[in-house]
């Protein structure tokens, strides 16, 4: 990087908000994804939407990457640098600029904490929903950009169903305002829908509106013991089948289960095939309502059902499955995430599937995940020197990606696209689709700057 | 249009899917929005996926302008020709390809009427939200390009809330596949999400999968009549605030209560000043805990509130809602149907404004629409041929306008840009925005004949 350049930069945003040292940089080398690492040239922290503006005006004059990042709990890859250029860091701008109780909305800064936007909404009644596994840390602008899920999404949907606004500038400098604070709003391209899981490659958000919704008045948690994962899935099904729609339906198999009650010593059943961890909301009549049919659906396959007494019990509970991933990640010295999804009715055929593959390629897989919408996790923990192990995990994970869409999935439900995808997507879109993501990309990123590498474009 | 053209197309899509004399070609020179009518060069109806590519190629090829057309029901002129051109009209793509109740999703091609979706779903159980005015004529694909709205915006949303998946080709030919049939997905751009309210100028749409919801197990419905518009719009606010989402809270001002009651007879109280039409729905008992909160909201406001008894009332009471326009359409020569959307909060302010400018302009304006959603259709009547009035009707049009933004609300809540509001884009989205809409349309369709002229682009 020209040293005019870092000076301009220094002495726009001040020196603690730009990082120029090889230790500092390596920092933002990487993500939750495993990969080889490449060093940003720079990397910076905007607080304002004008330093935003300044920094993207002169990266775009010298033709240097921009790789727009926010706490870095990207899962693909979509975070880090491939060629160089500067990471633009969010998470200086992480104002909450408003929260409408009559108009049920919030204005955010996109490098805003999830679980800070949501702690904060609810003191006044409200929700926000989308509660991606990484919410403690994650940012608004990093969750529109991925799309980000979570444990609510078959009830509650995902951050797509709560973006109403974005406002972002493209690489040419111009000031995009898409969506605004109506429920109904159709003036134009639908720009808030274009930014979500855009990772990076279209424009870069300075501020997002986000819908919010009364909260829940009352809610029960429940455990399920299965002895067979396979009763596990097949209640999953019949759940949704019988059109109850329960907040949250988490699966955790054997392997992942012993792995947090190692770690955690919360008393979870380890000698479990499988449980479900069940949550439903709303108005206490239909809580019990569909708490009593869920259990029914649950005995009918053998599970075996405990309720949450109190609130500790049930924090107990949603802990310990918010702690899966991390558990699972101490086990081995790699880990490899994936979020295959498949339709609903489809999770015990998958479930199987994933089960053949471990077993016919020797590997360990852990899994959990939101069995609910169809987005299970399976997780591969494995060492990525040993070279013999790693070529099967790689062809597992070919495997895995194949059933998903042979049975009318998706390779990826909630964590995009990024480096470690992008070699699937002509399978699953085909290359007219690329070749239409290339030429939107080009249309308003006509040199290639925006995250470039990324979604195989 | 060359004969041989013409000729290609009729030996395709035979004699009867291609229009070339000019009395056929007018009946597609308009839409329902008032304007000038300039003739397309040919209309042609394909009746499926290989046939519309075929169309696609030889107006690309030959540089002819495309503008796809459902039902004709667009009240923004966002589907006649400005520069002649193809009309190319998806009505003969019409089949109902799946209803998957496991995984609560339906495929259809994009000129099934919305009616005839919503009704075969109900055979299972489930349900399809979106009713825009004009869904006993209007197609899915129309939805989908203009995110039509409808009653039930306010609990449901709207059209958006509904794409999971869309199929299409681009100008350049390109098979572009997008989203799914799962809950979660994020391999890539989010296409469903940029065709929603794209109005013709990204891409063609052929199929569409769309998310279905159980059915609502019981509902409520109420007539409230007030002395005051403003006592009217003041419940609203007072609803949304106390976070209480009814799936429908519609309202009908004096005018327009005359308007209906004249031609229908139906013994709606012609001497009230407002109605509201609110309906509850949901399992029954939060539909009758949510009865008693909203019946003591409008009665603290001196609504007078009757419920109806049965099917048959209720059935009454939304067929008088649902003719409001054409009832007020049969009043004067020009009908201008205007749908500037605000906060919700912000519906009684709109409210005074709207009587205001009537007041100030001497012209006629009948109000009814979507109160719940912020969502009015201030109506005007008028007859284009006396100068002098249509005058003072256009600057009546840019104060309602102002006003919206003013109150934090957007040009269009439902009805999209077309023609008819292209002028006043900048004015709410700013230059920086219509450069980047312009240069996304100039990525995948680089000649611009995806609907041109459209928009302000």
């Amino acid at each position: 990087m020209k040293k005019s350049l870092v000076k301009e930069l220094e002495k726009r945003l001040g020196k603690s908000s730009v990082l120029i040292d090889e230790g500092d940089r390596a920092l933002f080398s990487y993500d939750a994804a495993y990969g080889e690492k490449v060093l940003p040239d720079i990397v910076v922290f905007p607080e304002n939407k004008d330093d935003l503006q300044f920094v993207i005006n002169l990266m775009s004059e010298n033709e240097i990457p921009i790789i727009t990042r926010g706490a870095g709990t990207n899962l693909s890859g979509g975070t880090v640098p491939v060629s160089g250029g500067c990471v633009l860091v969010t998470t200086k701008m992480n104002r909450i600029l408003e929260i409408n109780e009559k108009d049920l909305y919030a204005v955010v800064e996109a490098g805003v904490v999830t679980k800070q936007l949501a702690d904060k909404v609810e003191e006044y009644g409200l929700f926000y929903p989308p509660d991606p596994g990484s919410m403690n840390i994650s940012t608004i602008g990093g969750n529109v950009a991925e799309n980000a899920g979570g444990l609510r999404g078959l009830k509650y949907g995902v951050t797509k169903d709560y973006v109403m606004g974005v406002k972002l500038f493209d690489m040419a400098g111009n000031e995009v305002i898409g969506g605004g604070k109506t429920v109904k709003l159709v003036t134009g391209f639908n720009i808030p829908g274009l930014m979500i899981s855009s990772e990076g490659m279209l424009g870069i958000m300075y501020e997002v509106i986000l819908k919010l919704v009364p909260k829940p008045a009352t809610s029960k948690s429940m455990l399920v013991e299965y002895s067979s994962v396979i009763d596990a899935c097949n209640t999953v099904s019949e759940i949704i089948a019988s059109k109850i729609l329960p907040s949250t339906l988490e699966l955790m198999d054997n392997f992942t289960i012993n792995a947090v009650e190692e770690s955690e010593k919360i008393g979870l059943p380890v000698k479990a095939d499988a449980l479900l961890l069940i949550e439903v909301d709303g108005h206490p009549a239909v809580v019990e309502d569909e708490f009593i049919m869920v259990k029914k659906i649950c005995e009918k396959n053998k599970g075996n059902v405990k309720v949450a007494d109190n609130n500790e019990e049930r924090d107990k509970l949603w802990t310990a499955r918010r702690k899966a991933l991390s558990c699972l990640a101490r086990l081995k010295p790699t880990l490899i995430l994936e979020d295959a999804t498949v339709p609903r009715s489809k999770i015990p055929d998958m479930m199987k599937a994933i089960k053949e593959i471990a077993s016919k390629y020797n590997i360990t897989i852990g899994t959990f995940g939101h069995a609910g919408d169809g987005n299970l996790h399976p997780t591969i923990l494995t060492d990525k020197r040993d070279e013999d192990e790693f070529r099967r995990v790689e062809k597992a994970i070919d495997e895995i990606f194949e059933k998903a869409l042979l049975f009318g999935g998706t390779l990826s439900g909630e964590h995009g696209v990024g480096l470690l995808k992008a070699k699937y997507m002509e399978m699953e879109v085909g290359k007219g689709t690329l070749n239409f993501m290339k030429n939107l990309k080009m249309g308003v990123d006509s040199k290639n700057l925006l995250n470039p590498h990324k979604m195989g474009l």
